[in-house]
Order: structure tokens, then C-alpha cells, then sequence
């Protein structure tokens, strides 16, 4: 036996699916094909690549003989049982034509012969294939035969009139994507296999009804709420003056699976994976963003939005999800709030149960330590140029519900997964699955990004002096700053639900204390230096704001010591981005106070719009903070105060009579507060049902 | 105040130097810089980048009064005690000329001023900064006063003669990297520094002497040989025929110490992250090969390497690592013991613990389970086309020693650290750290890649007969061919130490059993199909092989039953490659034995070199698989061996007598055994001290 051609080909082509298997646009410096002696055969990474299945296979040693003999059986027909399938799986709504169903539950089939089926003699076999390199080893091809039909899939047949009824049971660990379906008989000299035919395949989801299936959730309101609705609602604004945002997440809308499953094999995650739903979601988390792999989104955080859409125009995924499909390039632009909305997208259409969470003031530290530092110089002024960590008055991310089979019992349930581009984790740009368990628990030690989503909720602010020869000093430390509350949309209701009870123990429990303690001994750093202990209480108080109002700032000041205390106060006013990183300061006020002993004093700041208007950008707030140094006692105290500016609502009005059937007319309103004229005013809004996505521009 | 310009600029540059820290050539889609409203600063990725510190600071309101005074301090010279240093730090014996120490213990120096100095009114400060935007926060920047030189650092000062005589503790979790060092002396009005001296650079590493580093190895004999020991072997060939290589790693040698740096640098990772062993030693195993992130080492296991250096070629690190600091760019060509050789030298450069394992029968399982599946068709002949693992006759790996501090206590110490590009490791082509205790245990829910070094040294393999329809059935199973032997060299010494108790416990304990268990409870798939007894025995042997010889081969075939056995043996003989990839088949040989009860029947089986030699590649070693199927119980035997061809060995002669400071001849003897003429003799030899690497051709 001589060198095997065909061998020697299947490995040429090797580097190349070996690179696409990774997905990264890169290329391998030297010669193209140095994996010869490496590979024995590639991965499949689409299930949008078919393989090429003979319709007629000639067993070894036969002829053959002309049409077919007259008794043998022929498939006249396959009847996916569409609408009844689609309800018992709860794909009904759906706008898909084709067959939908979930693992682990049965679906039923019908398969019409041009006689009756003899079980004893005929050989009929059922055949579903994912992928161009389908392999049963891979779990990307079964074959069940119908009178022996075991195996992994498990399948029931009723012989019934000129045809076969079969209930087919894919395994709840079954790969999720779409299968094409055959039917192949054999007669005594031949394999007779029906054609390809796009109508007969069928995708196959993640089964949260389904006990065995890794996403099962065990409630049917939270099924309804995480799996099926497609509207949603956002928190945004500060933890103290919460706001939102309606999304609509529209995992059903025509396209959208399809999309779905596009940015799956985008995201190169090979198909024998995408049985587990741990690998899926990180890989998820990924795709979603355009770095490192050229995905759905592009961050953008800088104001100028004039190479794509303004993040905050997007009103739902559908759009970014069909732009991204149709022209395979990513999509412009988007911020956290829309990272999460496309990812909720994804993972309820697949059927892994899903939420968006806000948490306020989110910490983003950028080593996984837990401290958030603030400098501050030897005059009182917040020293920006040091200062390089931030805190966003909020940051969303997406929480999936899942067993979690790679780690110990226990830390099941809710994983956080973050699409949004923050940091690496491991060197690409991702974040999760982590184990909400494990944050709340302080264990670290599991992967993925524990450490890196426990700063994000528990860090301290950490107030530092500067000293000279770039030492300082610790001032103050605030341990409950950080992610103050987390919210979701509530089940079945708009309102949001507080959840930060999930993540941590109370403040000043022992079990949080013993949280800390616990997440420190996997090497994050806290900052535990001895603090002058200082008898005064600093805060600054500000009332609701509309966006473009003057209004009034109280500092008060509380000296507890029975000592008469001299304060220079200074406060720097600023507009920052909802990522907390600073885009101008506007007001600088620099006050003596003088202070009785356990005297209260408060110190009234005049903040004018026109002072602030002029730095404004999408989504900013103001943000005070206040450095108080007491003569008498050579000490200090900060405070700082994010401001949310209320921006004027719309209001929407129904005209006339609403009937099922007529058109019906709404109208916006909106009303200028802004002293000046507006213009290049954008309307965009989306609706559920049939109403899709529409846009004005009014000038 | 209004909008700061320096600030802006600041945040203008930010998205090009987040793209460096990431490293990876990849263009950001979209407008240039979306990131405005995200960072507050930069991150450092490069020792090689210098601060732009000023000579002379005004403090605020002084006049600079013409030349400094009289009486103010100047400093004369800075002495590194670079000998005294180098010894007590074990750096002795690199070939570098600037000082170099390891963290946690201290190392003196002295300062020359231009008078005595005095600790009361003088204010002199020492100065260590790493990268071009030091910061005391991200421990890049470390300032020491004299007169109080506490901090992370500690400093002990001895005021003697005109100078100050100083020794100086960095952290045992210092950054290591090239410092740079700076003396500044404050007058009333200005502070003076010196200028930037690359003869003052000091270089910090690792420290395994020390108690507190985290790579503390707490055995001398284990230090001289992981640490400073240059020379190395490696062990190949088969398990029951091991064979070795020497590797000169080099980590002393000139040039090499900046270029292990240049690597760190071209890895990216953060220098403040360059504390943590973990870190550092997972960028490690990502940036020895090419792939990803332009690395290395270029893998090649073709046979063609007409466009760079064929894989066996390399006797030692130090060409690769100076030739990549040089071109910087990925150097051609590398297979697993080149991988593991050159990240043995950057380890041990940097210094980290660390050794070179081999494990023989290696599984290569593309993804984590358990089973190396080998498929066997209805007629007994290997199926190639199926069988898509495949099992390394040997195949390298580094171990480094480590705390972990990110894992519960217990596994810590050796840790798997693979460069060699087989899989990616979430994503990216590395591989750990994983503990070797964790792999011991079959804890595989800890980071990193537990369950692919498990299924290396692990899996079991099972032989799988093709059935109709892509499905088949086990026909048996080998738990324990896979990861068979792992070595080591031993210490002090060129003989191979046996450190297979290390991963595994005995075969068949029950211990083993419980590990099994355990590591199956995280999702790795294991083949529990129960199997048809069998009542046969069979056996593959072979003699010891040179390369270009005839030999005979036997089958052995012992039946245990009471009843007559007809066997159809089925031999296959094939080439493979090292890693266990067929290049071709050369053999095929049937036979139909018949085996009366109890009996035991020899087959011979002669193999001709000039059927193997056409097809023969590097290292390549000759596979044979013999499938027997037992005519009256329909049942079916595998059995695979892998015959390691010896090679001719070159051996060394000294001519005449040998005198330090004389120049000594040696003579190389080659035998060629071959009836071939050997044309285009490629002669390579490297050896320690002043002899470095030579080449020459023959014709």
C-alpha cells in the first residue's frame, strides 16, 4: 500500500480551516502549510457549511440495475409537524418558517412512503447533520435507524398507514444550531438518500424547560420573562436618581435567529462546543464586541458618532443584528447598555435564559485589585493627571442562567457575561461566565474573570494625598461606594427589581466582611494603612436637575470636636461621561469656613447652566467633589457627588379610537426646555408585532 | 477653569497605546479614536521605554538664581558594587555588564557627593523608574528618601565619608524588569536630578532564594539546577526505547538577558502585572510561538523547511532568542522540544524555576475529554479518514515552580507551562500554568487548561469499529498506554529522573480511580460502553531497530479459551511523524491463523527497509497496528506498537592533550550505515563558555 492521495489533500487543506478555526484575521508568518505532520483532520466551525451526502450509494460488489423495483419503499414526503412542534417547543412566535424545537424534549415527524413500512424488511434510516465535516465521534451526525432506532438521540416509531409517525428525542446535550434532515433507504444492492432540501431542517435550542438540559430554569414565569420576552427595560442614570430606557431585544423577529447563529460561527467556536453552554456564552461575549475578532459592535465613548449611529439612538438589537448579518462587517456604534442588549438577543434566541443587570457605580479597575484610587494634590484639588482609575455611574451587563458542570457544585445559576470591551480577560476581549455564587462567596479561584467582576462590585475608593517623589498618603476610604445597587427588569412588570442581594452580603455583615476577607486571600490587593481618624462629616447636597437649569449645591459641614475648627473648602465641579472619566471642569469655588465646636454649617454653591451646558456630551453628569482641610488639625476630608441631569421626556399620545385592524395615529411630544433652538432633531422608535423600526428627521 | 488642553491631548493618544498594550497587529474598525470617553490613561507594556524625567524642577514661586550654591550637595558618582552584588545575587555568571539582582534580598550601593552628607538638612532622594509612564500607584515608580526611606521598599543608610553607603530591599513581589536609577537632591528652590545613566539600569528578577518571592524553591541543589544550570537534555524517542538530545538554553549568555526582556516587551503584558509569576509565565507560553501575537517561534512538523531551520537543527536557545531580539520577527522553524527549550531559558533567565518534561504517548485530544478514539473498519483496517485524534509518540512541556496565590492552598509548586501551539487555550495558542497537583488530584475546575493536560497525560484510548451510518461500537479500550513515562533530567546529573508519580498516581490504585472520577465530575467525557469479554491475547513485538535495517516483527497470539479459534490477522504498517500523524502507509499484511484451545501461536512478519525508508521523515518512527477477528466468536483484538528507529550516532574524539588557555582539537565520527551516499552534511554544535555555535556544511 502506496502514499495516499487523498490523505496527503485532506492535509494541504489543514492550515487553512485551521485558521479559520480561530477566527482571528491574522495570518501565519513562514510557509502556508507547516501543520502536515500535525493535523489529522480539520474542526468545523459553521453550521452554515453543508456536506456534500450522495443520494445514492452502491454497496460494494453490486450493479446497478436500472430504476428501482417496484416494491421497493421510496419517501414520497417528510411532515415536520411545523405548527404543533413549534407550540409544545415554544418557538410559535418565532417568524421563522422553517421547524424550531429544543433539546431534550420530543418533536414529531412524519415520513410518507409510496407504501406501507415493513419494519422486519425494509431498511429505512433517518439521518441530521450539522456542519460540512459531520462526524458521529463529534456528535455532529446522527443516524437513527427506524427498526433499531437507540443511540444518543432517541426516536419512537409508529407505523401508520403508507408512512411512519416518529417522536424524536435529541439529547439535552445535544449541539444547538441547525441540522439538515435525510431519510435514507436501503434495498439489497443500494442506499437511496433524499436530496438536500432546505424546508427539512431544523434547528435545534437550548431547552430551559428541559431538566437535563444545562440552562434548565425551573419556574415557567421566569421562562416566560428570561427566555421568551423580547421587550425590555434598562436602568441608567445614578443609584440615588435612577432612570430608563426601553429595549426591544426582538430574538423573534424575521432574521434574527438566523443572525444569531451567523455571529456563532463568526465567532469560530468549533460546532462539537456548541453543546455546552459555558463555552458558548464566553465565546458570546466575545463575538459581541468587534475587537480581536471583528464583531457585532464598535465601542465607541468619544462623543463623535458621525462614522455610524450615536449609541444612543439604537432602540432595540434587530437592526444591529440584521446590518451585522447582511454586510459581515461590524456595526457603529455602541456602550455598554447596547453590548447588552445584543447579547440578551443572542442568548434568548438560542434559548439560554438571560437578563441585563445594571450596576451602579461600577468600578472599573484595571487590574483586579479592589481599590479605585483617587488622588488628590497637596492644595485640595483632585489630581486627574494620577488619577487613573473611574467609576461609571452605571455599567450593564448580562447575567445567563446555567449549571455549571467545569466547576464544584455550588455555583451554578446566575453567570455574569460581559460583551462590553473593558479589558482583556486571558488576552482577548471578553468577560465570563462568572459564577454570581462565587462573587458573593469571595472564591476567585474558578474561572472565568472573578477577580475582574468582583472589583467591578466590591472595590473601596481609596482617597490619596500626594506627596512628593510620587508617594502619598491615604485620606479616606469609602468601602460602599462601589456598586451601591444592582437592577433588572422585573418579572412580567417594567419596574425594576433590586438584585444586589445576589451579589453581596449586607454592608457591614461579618459574612460580606468575610467575603472580603476571603477574596483577598486569592491576591487582590486592598488598601488597609491606618487612617487619622477625623471627627467631622463632610457632604454635598444637591436637588433633582433638569438638563439645562441653574441650581443650587449645599456643602455641609459637621464638626463633631469640641474644638473650634478653620476649613478651606474647595470644589471642583466637572461634566464626566457615564464611564466617570472627566471631559472638562467648569467650576472651581474656593471658600473659608469657620466652624464652632459641634456645629453644623452649610455652604450654598450657585451652579449655572451656561457654565456647564457648554461641556455637556451624551449621557454626562456633573460631578462635585469637595476637599476640606482643617487648619487646627492639619487634616482632610473628601467628598465627591455625581449630579444626573434629567433630560425632557417624551410623551407619546394615542389619536382617536384604537381598532384591531385600523391604522392608528400617535402623537410625539416633546417640549423644548433649552433656551436655544434646536435642530437636526432625530425620531426613531420600534414596536413589537408588525410595526418594525422607523425613522424621522425633522430640522 | 475651563477645558484643560493637556488633558485632552492625554486622552487623544490613548486608543494607539491600548493598542500596543494589546499587542496583537490588529486594527481597531472604525473612526481612530472611540475611546475618548473611556480611559483616564495609558498603560505601560515596554521596560524599554524611558521616562522623560527633567534635571532641574523649579518649586513653585522660586527663581532659579544662577549657578547652585557653595554648600549645596552634588552628587559625583553612583557606584552599583556590581561584583560584591552579582555574587551574593547568583547573577555572577550572565554575561551582561549592568548590575543585576533578584527582588527581596538586599543589594548595596554606594553615592559620591561633593561633600559629607548630612541627614538633617540635606534632602536627597533615590530614584527607581521601570517604563515610560512610571507611577508610584502601579508600583512603576519608587521613590526612596534618605533621611526616611520607608515604603515598599526598604533602605538602610550609613552616611561614610563624602557618601552615603546604602542597602536597598525591593519587594519580594517587586516588577522585574530594567529599572532605571536617578539621585535627586533638593536645594531650597529646585530639586536637582542626575541624568539618566544606562550604566545605573538595574535589572530585578525573580528571586528562588528568597522566602517571601513566589518563586522560593527551598533546596540549593534544586536552584543550581532549575535556575542556573545552562546546559539541559532533552529525552525523545519511545517510551520502552528513550532516547536523548542535549540543549545548550543559555540564559547567561551576552545578549540574551535583554532579548528574554524584548520578549516580555513584544508580549505585551502590562510591567505592573510583571510581578505575578502566573502572569508572566502564561504571556510566556503565549508569546514563545508565532501564532497570535508574531512570537517566536514558527512551528513546523512538514518535513519542508527550506525556508528557515529545519527543527532538529537547533542544538540551544541562544541563536533563536538573539536572532528574534535582532529581526523581531518570528524565527523558523520549531517543533514541541524547541518550544519547551526556549522558554526553559526565559524562565530561568528571569528567574523563575524551571524544567523540561517529556511525556511519551502524549494524547492529543482536540477537545478535553477523555478518549483518544482510533477507528477500526469492518475488515479490521485502521480507518485514517475517522481516526482524527492522535497520540505523540513523546512530546515536550516546561514546568515552572510557583506559589499560586490565585488557587486555594495545595497547588502551588510544579506547574505545566506549554508553548508549543496545539491547541487554544480560551482562545489563544498557550497553555497554563496548570498545577501538577490539581492534575494529580483530577481537580480540573482551576485555571488554566486543567483539562487538556489531563486528557495529555490521562486519556484512555479506545478502539472504535465503524458500523454502518457513522456509528460504531467499542470493540476495546487501553487505559493506560496514554502518558505512559514522563522525564525530566535529573539533578546535577545527564540521566533522566522518572517523575510520572508526580501526575498520576499507580495505575489500578485506588487512588487513580478516585482522580478519574473526580475529573469526569467537570464534564470530561470518558468511554463507559461495556465491552464483549475477550479471551485472547495479543501482542506486537519488535527488536531494537537501527534506521535502514531489515527486521522481523511477531505477532503473538495466545488464546485462552477451550474451544479451536480461526483468527484473520490484519497488519498495517505505517510511517508517522513524532507527533503521531501518518505520512504513509508501507505495509499491509493479511494472514488466517488457526489457534487450537490454550495455544500460542507466533506470527512472523518481515519489514524491508526499502519499504519504510522511501517514506521515512524527521524522527520519524514506524507504527504497526494488527486487528485479529476471531472467525467463531465474531469478537475483534487491536494492538499498536510504535517502533523508534535508532539513529546513527555521531560520537566525539579529543585529540591530544587539553590545557586551559590552549586551543584543543576534536575529531566527530560518523559511521554511515546506510547504502545511500549522504550528500549536503549539515554539522552543528554549540558548547558552554567562550565556544558558542558553530556550523558547517559537508558535500
Amino acid at each position: 500500500m502506496c502514499l495516499d492521495q487523498n490523505r496527503v489533500l485532506v492535509s494541504f487543506r489543514t492550515p487553512f480551516v485551521y485558521a479559520m478555526a480561530n477566527t482571528q484575521p491574522k495570518s501565519l508568518p513562514g510557509p502556508s502549510m507547516p501543520y502536515r505532520g500535525r493535523f489529522n483532520a480539520p474542526i468545523g466551525t459553521s453550521d452554515a457549511e453543508v456536506e456534500d451526502f450522495p443520494e445514492l450509494e452502491l454497496f460494494e460488489g453490486a450493479v446497478p440495475r436500472g430504476p428501482m423495483y417496484q416494491d421497493n419503499l421510496e419517501v414520497k414526503y417528510i411532515d415536520l409537524n411545523m405548527k404543533q412542534n413549534k407550540q409544545v417547543h415554544h418557538t410559535s412566535m418565532f417568524e421563522y418558517d422553517g421547524l424550531i424545537v429544543r433539546r431534550g424534549d420530543p418533536f414529531t415527524m412524519n415520513i410518507t412512503f409510496s407504501r406501507a413500512y415493513n419494519p422486519s424488511t425494509d431498511v429505512v434510516t433517518l439521518e441530521f447533520t450539522i456542519g460540512g465535516q459531520s462526524h458521529s465521534d463529534k456528535n455532529t451526525y446522527v443516524a437513527l435507524k427506524l427498526n433499531n432506532p437507540n443511540g444518543k438521540w432517541q426516536c419512537q416509531v409508529r407505523p401508520q398507514g403508507n408512512g411512519v409517525d416518529l417522536s424524536i428525542v435529541p439529547p439535552a446535550d445535544c449541539i444547538v444550531g441547525k441540522f439538515c434532515t435525510y431519510v435514507t433507504v436501503e434495498t439489497n444492492s443500494l442506499k437511496k438518500r433524499t436530496p438536500r432540501d432546505p424546508n427539512t431542517d431544523i434547528y435545534i435550542l437550548f431547552n430551559a424547560w428541559c431538566r437535563n438540559d444545562d440552562v434548565f430554569l425551573d419556574s415557567d414565569s421566569q421562562r416566560q420573562e428570561y427566555v421568551l420576552n423580547d421587550l425590555g427595560m434598562f436602568y441608567n442614570g445614578t443609584c440615588d436618581n435612577v432612570s430608563s430606557r426601553p429595549w426591544n431585544y426582538g430574538q423573534h423577529k424575521r432574521g434574527v435567529l438566523d443572525a444569531c447563529f451567523f455571529v456563532m460561527n463568526k465567532s469560530g467556536i468549533p460546532l462539537e462546543d456548541r453543546k455546552d453552554v459555558v463555552r458558548v456564552s464566553r465565546r458570546a461575549s466575545a463575538i459581541i464586541n468587534s475587537q480581536d475578532d471583528y464583531g457585532v459592535l464598535v465601542g465607541n465613548w468619544s462623543g463623535e458618532y458621525d462614522m455610524g449611529a450615536s449609541p444612543t439612538s439604537w432602540t432595540g438589537s434587530v437592526q444591529i443584528l440584521l446590518s451585522y448579518a447582511n454586510n459581515s462587517t461590524p456595526v457603529c456604534f455602541a456602550q455598554c447598555w447596547v453590548y447588552a442588549g445584543v447579547l440578551n438577543t443572542v442568548f434568548r434566541c438560542l434559548g439560554i435564559p438571560s437578563r441585563v443587570i445594571t450596576n451602579y457605580n461600577s468600578a472599573h479597575d484595571n487590574n483586579g485589585n479592589l481599590m479605585t484610587d483617587i488622588f488628590v494634590d497637596e492644595n485640595g484639588n483632585m489630581d486627574r493627571k494620577f488619577t487613573r482609575d473611574s467609576v461609571w455611574n452605571y455599567h450593564c451587563w448580562v447575567e445567563a442562567y446555567m449549571r455549571r458542570r467545569d466547576l464544584p457544585d455550588g455555583y451554578g445559576g446566575w453567570q455574569v457575561v460581559d460583551a462590553t470591551p473593558q479589558e482583556t480577560s486571558d488576552g482577548l476581549f471578553r468577560c465570563g461566565p462568572t459564577s454570581v455564587e462565587a462573587i458573593k462567596a469571595g472564591d476567585m479561584c474558578f474561572p472565568y474573570d472573578a477577580p475582574f467582576v468582583f472589583a467591578e462590585v466590591n472595590s473601596d475608593i481609596v482617597f490619596r494625598k500626594r506627596l512628593d517623589y510620587g508617594r502619598d498618603e491615604v485620606v479616606q476610604r469609602d468601602t460602599t461606594y462601589i456598586g451601591k445597587l444592582m437592577l433588572t427588569k422585573a418579572i412580567d412588570s417594567y419596574l425594576a427589581q433590586d438584585i444586589t442581594h445576589t451579589y453581596k452580603h449586607p454592608e457591614g455583615s461579618s459574612a460580606n466582611a468575610a467575603t472580603m476577607e476571603r477574596a483577598t486571600t486569592f491576591g487582590c490587593a486592598r488598601d488597609r494603612s491606618a487612617l487619622q481618624p477625623v471627627d467631622m462629616e463632610l457632604e454635598i447636597i444637591a436637588p433633582a436637575v433638569q438638563l439645562g437649569q441653574n441650581f443650587n449645591l449645599k456643602v455641609v459641614l459637621k464638626n463633631k470636636m469640641t474644638e473650634h475648627q478653620t476649613v478651606e473648602l474647595t470644589l471642583t465641579g466637572s461634566v464626566i461621561y457615564y464611564t466617570g472619566v472627566n471631559n472638562a471642569d467648569f467650576k472651581m469655588e474656593r471658600q473659608t469656613v469657620s466652624l464652632g465646636p459641634m456645629m453644623t454649617e452649610e455652604v450654598a454653591v450657585k451652579i449655572l447652566a451656561n457654565d456647564y451646558m457648554k461641556y455637556m456630551v451624551d449621557q454626562g453628569s456633573l460631578n462635585f467633589s469637595c476637599v476640606c482641610k482643617f487648619l487646627e488639625s492639619g487634616q482632610s476630608l473628601v467628598a465627591v457627588k455625581v449630579v444626573r441631569l434629567e433630560v425632557p421626556l417624551l410623551s407619546l399620545k394615542l389619536g382617536g379610537q384604537v381598532r384591531v385592524g385600523h391604522d392608528m395615529s400617535i402623537t410625539m411630544i416633546f417640549n423644548n426646555m433649552f433656551n436655544v433652538v434646536l435642530k437636526k432633531v432625530l425620531l426613531q422608535m420600534e414596536g413589537p408585532g408588525d410595526m418594525g423600526f422607523r425613522l424621522k428627521r425633522y430640522k
